[in-house]
């Protein structure tokens, strides 16, 4: 059998997003219009075959986004509910708000577990049936494609199969081209779902399935996987697996996983083309840039630490042979392997990390054994390079002699006070003044603060002089503080995450006894930074 | 058959806790010895069977964890790897220095796979399995339990199945007590897992057999309780899935779903009771304290989010019937439902809170619900009660109108410098001044520190009068500074552990957006605490 027919023989499976949808349920996740249409894009270039773009009806927001079609290569899907006992679908306003959005199809959701349906909507179980059949008719009517989400289907098959069973026959029979087992709870395990899905797969065609799981076991993905070894052909999940609760299976962990891993790729195709695979690592964390949240260091494939190694003795194995601390080669999804600088590190972890930056340096050259001896010296003071790649940077060209002198600090004073007012009010003064020397220059400069750090920041940024300008986009966006050893008389150390207008982050860490002192320390390596930054640009 | 002999009639599964050794690979996260002797207190209240607390020999800190037995309850063991060819056990200083700490068992790692033994160590499979045997036995001779971890044994057993066989009977021959089947890579799936743990199991019995598994794919979990179902008795995680990379199995997912879901609950016991299981919130969100990080909000089980449901469709239905969207009711392991109806829930966590602080209410008392409001009140504005019993102690008795008024801070000033001495050496002079009232005395203290909050704590500290030898034996152990939302104008939580003479150990909060207010608070209410524990006694 040649490639071509291998690749010819694999079965389809098919992507469902539905982060703009089950998504805007996560507890601190509100989605604007603009939002919705930057996910939209960030989908498309993903390369997902379904975009459930949100439930029209439910709010001003998801009515502005269905005045179009958003997409161009997915399939753009509203959600509703199937219709209500007691009214036909042309009365029942939901349905119909549903079926009139721009969209290529609709997907309801309705129960098929006979318990939900006589405790949570106190109909006949015919009824429920009946409500399904004609919401589904009327969205093959409307020329749309219809998809049905079984709301409860794993506890309602292990309680009640013959009803879950006839709800799913019930869609098909109508006209729908999905339908889609749900953990709606995300209690089921997978051997749960694998035994489920395999009955049901024995009365239904599995190209008609999907399955949409919750990770309220930490099993997701799993649960998922096991719905497709079993027999479903449709994938329903969200971007960096936001969601209620515990949120939904994770798409950006499924999809590579599928592309890439056996019994799934030699099984498979996705829509993902192996160039968007290389997207993903991008695609993941521009999404938690637009929730405005630092992305999970520890998220499988796309985390900055998915390829990481601390470990002395991995990291020259690691030298030796990448696969073998390594389950997939990292440039596969847009990652890079992180061979980090720390105690245990090495003069190989030292090469690589240079490397990253920019800096060649042979294996052999005399600075190198300076650098490390000098990372080695810091670490046990308290410094951590494995966070703060910018600290490194600067200290790296330290020790090259290539670090340029922008300005210097001649000295700087905060002070805090609290106390009565003359009206007899407590209140709290906090002040910084910074003196600046660049060249001839000497700048002064004073800020109050809602805390001295706060202060000495505002102090220090507020006149540069000749390098007010190039700073002008520099933003603090976190700031951690670490007590090593315990005790207000220990050490302290501070890391500094910074951004600016080209969406670079960067970490700068200080460290030192006195928390402002290592504060500033920080804060004058982020503005050196970005000085240097500008200036290479 | 009765309860009791059903419940004897279950298999017991022993956890293993790694998360001061796999977990110390984290990225970003660095135990110092104060760290570790916390971490180890979490775990034994956990109520895991065994802690593997390190690896002697690699670097100073575990030297020092490692010179006294750390646990009561636990096994407390030490990692090492096994020897090296060429040279004896007895002049093997890692070896050594393993089998030499103060230990109940030894842990060593091992390559159980061919091609990794002629890739990464270049010696003969034979010499490899020698190295093992005698290290085992060396261990068994010292009177210490063995266990062995075999590294990439899944990825092993698929290339070379014979070879890794020998090692884990090589193992078991030699006298080790559990031989730990690792997947090192972390890209092995469940069905593989369960397809490798079957084969071993029929060779080697389950009791003997253990899992290590990492979050690679994000199946950690999924792969570990595959590992179960086929046949293993031991599992090995770490708190909050802290590891390498992506990190290990999550011993707080996997517990409760050990003990509360079918397929496990079952057919199993574990070491940690109910008691204990309700109490796993409360571990997790601690130790996420003790690594000074925000704890994940979708964390199964335990995460703020893990029973939170947003106004929408589910609504009514949970009004109706709560296990309608909860696949576990959450008070079993110490969490709680976060949705509009939830002011029952809340008071019933309240009232346990308070019983433990030995304050006893009734469920109907009106001043109950005013702490339920101003402890809700005080969440929202950053203050998490979890992680600081001490300052939860204060709030009760400030509301309850119990709070005995010892001493007034009328005001502070801290103050900063650095600049240029006479002699033109850089110099950092930080100063602290507090006048506080006593009845009608008026003390003033001024203090140098090694920064603010050390100079306010020993100015504070200094001179309080009738007071002054009941705080004598009180210390400030540790110091955790978290800054909420991120950026400098933040706000600042700081978390303060204190200790005094009897070995009790309290934790006080405060927040502002001035770290130093915020420090005062927490300092002003540790000596509180420390003052009403002593009026007590």
């Amino acid at each position: 059998m040649t490639a071509q027919t291998a690749a010819q023989a694999k079965e389809r499976l098919y992507l469902f997003d539905t982060t703009l949808r089950d998504g805007a349920q996560t507890a601190g996740i509100e989605f604007s219009l603009e939002d919705k249409i930057s996910v939209t894009a960030l989908l498309e270039r993903l390369g997902v075959d379904y975009v459930e773009g949100g439930y029209p009806g439910a709010n001003v927001i998801d009515d502005q986004f269905f005045t179009e079609c958003r997409t161009r290569d997915a399939v753009f899907t509203a959600f509703g509910m199937t219709k209500r006992a007691g009214r036909s679908v042309g009365n029942d306003p939901g349905v119909q708000a549903t079926l009139n959005a721009v969209s290529d199809a609709a997907c309801f959701v309705g129960k098929s577990s006979s318990h939900q349906v006589k405790v949570a909507l106190g109909i006949s179980l015919e009824e429920n049936l009946e409500n399904l059949r004609e919401t589904v008719e009327a969205t093959v009517a409307a020329g749309k494609e219809a998809l049905v989400d079984c709301e409860h289907f794993f506890d309602g098959y292990k309680s009640d199969p013959d009803y879950a069973l006839s709800f799913v026959r019930t869609a098909l029979d109508a006209g729908a081209r999905w339908v889609v087992l749900c953990d709606t709870n995300g209690g089921t395990m997978p051997s749960e779902v694998a035994a489920i899905v395999g009955e049901v797969s024995k009365v239904v065609p599995g190209d008609h399935l999907g399955i949409h799981a919750h990770d309220d076991t930490g099993q997701a993905v799993a649960n998922t996987l096991a719905a497709v070894a079993a027999g479903v052909r449709q994938i329903q999940g969200t971007l960096n697996g936001i969601g209620e609760r515990c949120g939904n299976a994770n798409l950006i962990t499924l999809i590579p996983t599928l592309a890439l891993k056996p019994g799934f790729a030699d099984r498979f195709e996705i829509g993902v083309s192996s160039e968007q695979l290389a997207d993903l690592t991008s695609i993941s964390r521009a999404f938690d840039d637009l929730l405005n949240r630092a992305p999970a260091r520890q998220s499988p494939y796309v985390g900055t630490s998915a390829f990481a190694t601390k470990a002395g003795i991995h990291a020259s194995a690691l030298a030796k042979d990448f696969s073998t601390y390594e389950h997939v080669p990292p440039e596969l999804v847009g990652n890079e392997r992180n061979i980090m600088v720390s105690q245990q590190a090495g003069k190989s972890n030292l090469l690589a990390a240079l490397k990253r930056h920019g800096i060649e340096l042979g294996k052999d050259d005399p600075r190198l054994e300076r650098l490390l001896r000098t990372v080695k010296e810091r670490e046990a003071r308290g410094y951590s390079y494995d966070g703060a790649d910018a600290s490194f940077f600067i200290l790296a060209h330290g020790v090259l002699g290539t670090l340029p002198e922008f300005f210097d600090v001649e000295s700087y004073r905060t002070s805090v006070e609290r106390r009565h007012n003359a009206r007899g009010e407590q209140v709290v003064v906090t002040e910084a003044v910074v003196k600046i020397r660049i060249g001839d220059q000497l700048l002064m400069s004073v800020a109050e603060g809602n805390g001295p750090v706060n202060a000495l920041d505002l102090a220090m940024r507020k006149d540069l002089g000749v390098f007010s300008t190039r700073i002008a986009d520099l933003e603090l966006v976190d700031f951690k503080v670490r007590i090593l050893d315990g005790g207000t008389g220990a050490v302290t150390r501070v890391l500094v995450e910074s951004r600016d207008g080209t969406g670079e982050r960067w970490y700068t860490i200080g460290v030192n006894t006195n928390i402002i002192d290592a504060s500033f320390e920080a804060l004058y390596e982020s503005i050196t930074y970005k000085l240097m930054k500008s200036e290479a640009a």
